[in-house]
């Protein structure tokens, strides 16, 4: 299942080390303006930093080839791609039989019994190419319709920031000036130098990564079972090292009394609103008009330079490797917008599913 | 959307206090022998126990209606049906323009416009009797091919168990012992105490459910977005009060370094496996062969006899409610086999998508 | 698969000699009016009539359990239960072992190695019920917005007869009076006639099926895949008996000339507007804002009194059968309200897709 | 809807005159050997041909992009693409605002109000490039479970040929000798006679294409409304100018009496098997084990040089219309291959669901 979504719908392609990655959009309503800068400018937000980064220069240019004719989408696939340059595939002719510890290598070994190893094949990161350009025509789209999605990091290696504003907008251009999008510059500054400490002993950090949409109008979702919650955590929890989402306070309304956790409703500005929005701008899987709140776990990491025990499938032996090479040791960074993204994505899908957007944006 | 799966599937249909509510199974191998019995069993571990929980005495009989014949599937669909008795409305009418704090009342209204107010409707958990009847045949399918899913609560109110054993098994075992299916008796018995507190201050609990399946083979889950992950997420966060999820040591995964949360692959039993299973049994999305660990945060019951403020819809005023009524203080143990159920049904539904269940089963 | 639709959509359940039929809709937008009396006219209409059709006695009540709240529509899934009644296996038990031909008898066999033999089971016509149940209800609600389906045979026991008039309502009205659902007295005569020739001889007769749907706006269909002409094609190939299908003039168009099959494209009463509408209102698989069109052959009951060959699958011997009991001499005027319902449902679905028709209707 | 299939799928993009086509295949098994050279021979098989097809000269050399390492399928998405070439849209430049009767254009402009008008765009026969180079992979696959799909014409502008033989694979052979892919030499040229004509005349033909696939095994179709038969009509009526489809004897089985149509159950060299197959293949929606047959009416080409009359829509007056540029005065023979193409798409997909073809190969 390569293919993302029921009405607003994507399909990516392409391999780490492969001739290329892609994306087909398929549902994408037409008249929406649309251009490969809009594109770009959210792959280069997936780059590799400066610094705390994978050193691979990802040059990553998107070419449109179908769906837009005279600069405006006309209801037909989108099909966009981005050649694989910088591809050295050496260093992982060694590693052709050892899985990487907490890498896909094994499980797509044992599932599909051949597996392309240069740098990952199917599973690596890159393949996030595609969600970040797929999604980033979906943001075009619901911002048409005043919904922001907008992504940060609020812990990297263990360092905690805690929310100290409710202007989303604000917090998130903070968060885009950070090397980590940490949206504080003495939190950051303190998880920079964890993470740098880190890479010097061959390790890596981890982190947690919140995802806000604002402006979203109440009624998405459908029950019972494709709530806006979990279509949610389903687009989150398929991105490549996340282990666990939240929605709203998640983990911490287990250990709350219900007279706390329950969000009173009042009415604000002549709107029926919740007073405090610890559910998350969802009740009962549907969107209630507050802003969304999704947070996801982020596992260090995996491939590191430490010495790893591990088993050569061919021989069948417990054998002990060490990956070299070039990689992050925190992906937290640019995981934020692969995740954006797939919020996007999903926003998108029930915003048209609602009926929402129409098949054809007024021009 | 009120089926759930893909190839093996579940639609369930009724609402709290209408007539009856029920599931369809689609997509069910034949020759599996089935029984009411079969599922009148996990209907009975669902229904409230005899503290702690809802007063409402739910006989919930299960009939099967069709898809089975000389006591074997057939392939066709499998209708159960469960009747509503005991149902009393009376107490529902004068919340019917007042929506519940921390339910589903208001985003209904605010997506339909027209809503059955009659105990919550079809956003009750009552609903959940579908999953579980759904379930059970999941269950008792997966187990034919050496399967287990078992659950059992590892916190409730702010209360927590650390897990002592790594036989699942004997834990689960001791949880269905528990009222709160907390699998250690002391922490069991200061959990209840807790919540008999609570309750006498009209207030309620939250906690952490813990479900695990034993005996998964390598394969299962798709990339890049139909994960194992992904759908487990996607299961249990459609169910009601559920607002997290973790896979394996989820955010705890977060804190650590890239040496500590990477599983090492080692030669056990001359099969390759993970040493500690910190991944949840799943690597890249895939299973990898290892127990499935799948934790679940549950929130506060929303209902609770408190005064709480809300907002008259009709009048569009800020007024106070106070819910009357049979309320479970605590809905965490009788959730245990309900994300069971979607965990069955997910695990399922993946065996025959890898092919590893046939559309008829041997006789 | 026994789901049909993508938004709106219905899964039927039962077997012919089992204890219920039924049809649960998912997708069906809130506040329709809706009432049992609204199914049942439509499941009076595939009824057997007092001559030539089926002497079971089905009354076929039914019962909506759950979706409907004061009258009308909630969001939440309808499900609806038809008891079987009046049902005599006796006469199958002598079949169990050996296929009836050009029945389902065989392929059941193949494909699920354990059936249901009592009256065909799943495979019995009995199984249309529940579409006609659920293509009540979007004929009622896309009869909200104008669209009008309607059916009638055009040949029976290949005796033909040519449209002559494009008042498709009298038409219907018309066919509605005949026992064969011809829309002519002395067409419709001259076929019961060999018809009742047929049943004498232990033969049956088939036919062909015409269903229109008036005042369908432009704009249905998806390409390149879903188009409306291919989603018709596909819902009415699915009903039991139906070999064939035709879109507008269909097979005819195959031996036209261009300039003789294009439809000039003219401007009626300020509408742009095909002239003769030999495309069925489909081109490029989207509806043009003219009458849909498509024709279905119907293969003669496979039901037959008269001695036929077949193989007992037990003993692997060839055997000659002869099958007793009630049957269908023609089942062409039963499957009129099947195949419309098939029909409505499609456009339903496409209704929803293309956002006309909301998910709340106004009050 | 630019996506085809349940398990096995193929997602289309590209429009006639814009960059490129392409196609991407989601859940092809690992362990498949493909090479480009495997999709080439189907795309030249679709070529216009040296007379009596289209003189627009398409190289439409594939590239295959991902999905395939040292020559074999890893089991990720398989992406591939053709190069538009011999591009020329001056011809459409006056045609933009009159749809051509007959097209998709008034309809596409009715759904999207922005349409790529350049030879088509997106409702181009172009389009089922894509078709074809998925269709060459599912060929390629079941081939390796023995299964043939085989193509011919059976009838061209009224000329008909009866088939002569049941060995399949003599009359494909025969057939691909032919200019119009029909299956005699004699036939074929008076055939081709006519359409000259007809082309001379500033005119086209459209024909009957029939599809067989040998050596299907039985159980494949899903009741009760994946139906083989209903998937293989919605599989050949979404391709461009199909407007009927038959199984087996379609149309004529409605003509039969019961005990002419049903096809004797008889025992031949142990097996169990139908004596004429008059129901192609498909009893009760499944297959049977004998060959698949599907016919298909195909309209003729809508782009013909007499003067037409249509609409002109911006100024909303009649118009008339010449087309000129390079058309196929009969798109049967061409057609073959794409009917060809959806029917082994079909079928591949329904060999994993029923799980007779493995996620992985065997090396």
């Amino acid at each position: 299942m390569n293919t993302f979504g029921r009405i607003f719908r994507i399909t990516t392609w392409g391999e780490s080390h492969g001739k290329a990655v892609g994306c087909v959009i398929d549902g994408c309503p037409s008249n929406l303006k649309l251009s490969e800068e809009d594109i770009q400018r959210e792959l280069d937000r997936r780059k590799p930093g400066k610094k705390l980064t994978s050193k691979r220069m990802e040059e990553d240019r998107v070419e449109i080839l179908s769906g837009v004719f005279e600069g405006k989408t006309t209801g037909a696939p989108i099909s966009m791609i981005v050649y694989n340059r910088d591809v050295r595939s050496e260093h992982y002719v060694k590693l052709k039989n050892t899985p990487r510890p907490g890498h896909a290598d094994l499980t797509y070994f044992l599932k599909y019994r051949h597996r392309d190893w240069r740098g990952g094949g199917r599973s690596s990161a890159r393949e996030t190419v595609g969600r970040v350009a797929g999604g980033a025509v979906a943001k075009k789209l619901i911002n048409a319709f005043g919904i922001n999605v907008l992504g940060y990091a609020i812990e990297v290696a263990g360092i905690r920031w805690e929310r100290d504003s409710d202007d989303y907008h604000e917090v998130f251009q903070r968060a885009e000036r950070s090397p980590l999008r940490i949206p504080d510059e003495s939190v950051s500054e303190r998880a920079e130098e964890r993470v740098v400490e880190l890479m010097k002993e061959g390790d890596s950090a981890g982190g947690v990564v919140e995802i806000v949409a604002t402006n979203v109008p109440p009624g998405l979702g459908e029950p019972v079972f494709d709530k806006l919650s979990a279509r949610l955590a389903y687009a989150v929890m398929g991105v490549p090292a996340v282990k666990g989402v939240e929605i709203g306070s998640g983990f911490r309304l287990a250990k709350m009394k219900g007279s706390e956790s329950n969000d009173p409703i009042v009415i604000r500005d002549g709107k029926v609103r919740l007073e405090k929005n610890d559910c998350g701008g969802i009740l009962g899987g549907i969107s209630v008009g507050e802003t969304i709140i999704v947070r996801c776990a982020i596992k260090p990491t995996p491939s590191i330079s430490k010495r790893q025990r591990t088993v050569d499938i061919e021989k069948m032996e417990e054998v002990e490797i060490e990956i070299t090479g070039r990689h992050d040791p925190c992906i937290v960074p640019r995981a934020v917008p692969v995740l954006e993204s797939m919020v996007a994505l999903t926003l998108a899908d029930f915003m048209i599913l609602q009926g929402l957007i129409p098949k054809s944006l007024s021009e």
